[in-house]
């Protein structure tokens, strides 16, 4: 397929190389070239425009955030598109925002895929993420080969984009209430002088198997929380967006409220760069001991 | 082995079946004769009292709180063992309890090994328990067999048997933690339209595999939350108990309190006797939708 | 002097009235005319358009939120004003706006005001407000004879109007904390048969006296949450705004995140528009005995 | 009157003074003989055990906690008392225990007056006391010239006992709660450069008028917690009883969950014999300022 990539961060990029192999065109844009010009060697096309990437048969967007987004998807861009055009955002964004951006297209004759994706970049190197999609289900059956180059598993969530949007926000609250409950045993062990990598051992050979209570309990354990796969501010990021999510239905969420302090307590202390699981250091700081 | 075993509520039921399956002698004690009765058929020998049974090569109990274990386990009892016995507490207790029992047991020449256990009624009957032992090693070793007969793997974590309290209550607040974010993003979710289910399909093939999840899960995806396998009220007795190690070591867990809360808000609403997954209920009560 | 005023709610209205009252000339413009027309018998000027009301000597505004604010106050607005002019914003608005719209004044040489209320519209009608002023001293100087029209006391709090709201909304957040304690308070005195009437009498007379723990105290001790003097639905704006400041300062407020929940569980069911101490229903609801 | 006084920490001493002073004649014991004969000077007997302490007209104790007060008032001490015998206990002990020495009382044909206090030493040195008395009314009409030698005021709340210590338990939890959000507006305004000694003056002389706004929080404002006047360990038993008698009945009270938390790490931070003020220094911590 001919189709544009904009927004060419950590995740981004690693998405368009794989597109590549699978045998896409792909028209890439990115606000700082210089990360555009290092795709051209695997062959990709270099825009300088949004809006020379906003078309051909579809459009991949992986921007950081609602605000970098609003800036770049803009009623002009969105304008000059050829109508029929389908638009796969797979940044994870407002609620609010996707459902405007889903109305705007729809007024224009485009089609607003919503697939964010569950993986950090090593997985979506290896092509293995997977895609959580919402949306006209004839849209998302044309960019599924595109869907296809990159992850290994799509779900198809409704046809209401935005609904994509709240599944991704529900997973990562309870990947950070995860890493909130291990940084808590943590401290709770800890002041009893038992050592957290047995308990790890006990728990993710029992009830909690999987790369998330072992990974982020592992680096709890010894205390390292750097170089970071998955940042502190950016999980902040998206705890915000969950209770934003969950606020505008009128739904309490007691332990994403926890979670938004141990995060800002993190960012306060200077570590928002660090891996999310720098919130054992804020367990253990409470604690007096860190 | 010659063993007594006292406290048969349903877990230690089924564990005296294992044990009398391995070809372990098994006199047995309870409050209720009654249960202890059932097991005769089975080839237990009912005894009288606690006495009885507190005697030969190894006791093992399994009693239901703190106050339960206090009333049996009085200064009499312990007196009249002999020197030398290894008495295995299997219980969920406090860890301040498990403190004053190891003391006395060892100032009348006993030992104590604290063996709290992981794993439903169900895991219990296949003999596939996690065991987390504590105390003195050459202790454990002597009922390592028993251990054999009743469970698929024992842990040691140290001398002091209080740590495999600790452990086992950071491992239930764990659990609990798990509960408690499912309710909440099943209530973000319902909040928004988007199933339960379907968002249950893609993180417990992803991120969150294992039967917590998904099994807990189910249960909130279905609004289903009797019969019971683990009571509500009993996750709240071990939610306290978390709590409170972790105030002796002045160590605060704010979402083990929001557990708290959201747990006396299922007694209060005469859900203790549902299973712990009606966290999901509370969670949609509080978005005013249960 | 020659004012305009913007924004003519409950409390907009009461304020013009006592403008007019101190003998000032007012130009009043209200997106509802109707509620403009109504001052019109007390000797207001009915205006037409904003820009129509956004001159003179000075422009008071009072409107609902920052959306509102945002729509009225734009960049056409502000453009069309003579230099020089003072505009004084006494809504409770966010802190990020408020720095936004500081910025906009100055770049376009107008002064900007921020000065915000505290007391509710019987307050205000008996020109008693206290008003926390923040901006330029000789801003604040020019429209002072217009805030000992209104109020009985301005509180000068420096030359960044934002801290002005900063101030109010962490009065407000004092302000539904203590509302909380309050249900809190009653919930735990309820389950234990203890009048929460009783328990006023000894605090207001000892520890807590004023206005705030005997009215709000008083509604919750009657279990009468209408006709609202403060409503539930605008704390929740509140809270909201002071999370929003703490967090653009890395600050966690534990104790505002759980005003957020109750209110937000208010809202769920239903509450929004009764009083703020509609918390003690939220608290008693939690003890199932609401 | 002939009266017995049990427990002679600083409220105790200051309050025998005053009972000496209105003309009664005092037996005072002490477990630390040194305090008991500090007094002796100002006119009280000083006796050697319990029992001769707990006779006469009537006993008034004042001892620090739940295990001192079992400690002392043993099944052997209740034994000997003279039928009739009022006692009267001033601590601020748990509901639970209240209910039972209630109970053991009764059986034994001696009156139990719970009064536990509101004030702190310098208001118990000027006879200000506010008494909150429960119990059978002509028992409570017994001892009142005491209450009256002591106090400024006493409030009669019901017959059962516990009900007082319920009151005073609600009494302090607010005081805390309000403690805590001067600590954490003060974290809001620092963060914002805003002067707390500000922010006091607009609340005080408005919403917040008495002693509890103007004091803790200008210990916030000036960040000096020594010397305490009401610790924070101290503050954080009684936050712990309050949330045991909720708990007792099944009420959630999550501001108390989050005091709870917020002065257990000022004594994990070593804080524990500071003013409970010092909140407002774990408030500061949480945002990376202190």
């Amino acid at each position: 397929m001919d189709i544009g990539f904009i927004g060419l961060g950590e995740m981004g990029a690693v998405m368009v190389v794989n597109l590549l192999k699978a045998g896409h065109t792909v028209r890439v844009w990115n606000r700082t070239p210089a990360k555009a010009q290092a795709l051209a060697d695997a062959g990709a096309r270099v825009v300088a425009s949004p809006a020379e990437a906003f078309g051909g048969d579809a459009v991949m967007s992986m921007l950081a955030d609602d605000a970098a987004l609003r800036e770049v998807f803009d009623a002009a861009l969105l304008a000059q598109a050829p109508r029929g055009l389908v638009h796969v955002n797979m940044a994870t964004i407002s609620v609010a925002l996707a459902e405007t951006l889903a109305r705007e297209h729809a007024e224009l004759g485009l089609h607003y895929v919503a697939a964010p994706v569950l993986g950090r970049p090593d997985v979506a190197a290896a092509a293995k993420l997977t895609i959580i999609a919402a949306g006209a289900a004839e849209a998302i059956d044309r960019v599924q080969p595109l869907f296809d180059a990159i992850g290994q598993k799509t779900w198809r969530i409704g046809a209401l984009p935005q609904q994509a949007n709240v599944m991704k926000l529900a997973a990562n609250f309870m990947l950070a209430a995860a890493v909130e409950a291990l940084g808590e045993a943590a401290a709770l062990l800890g002041g009893h002088g038992v050592a957290m990598r047995d308990f790890l051992d006990v728990v993710t050979g029992g009830p909690f198997p999987g790369p998330v209570y072992a990974g982020y309990g592992g680096m709890i354990a010894e205390g390292r929380y750097e170089p970071a796969q998955f940042k502190a501010r950016l999980g902040l990021k998206d705890v915000r967006l969950a209770l934003e999510a969950a606020d505008a239905v009128a739904t309490p969420l007691p332990v994403a409220s926890v979670l938004r302090d141990s995060l800002l307590d993190a960012v306060a202390h200077g570590d928002g760069e660090c891996d999310f699981a720098v919130l054992g250091k804020v367990a253990a700081r409470r604690a007096g001991r860190a």
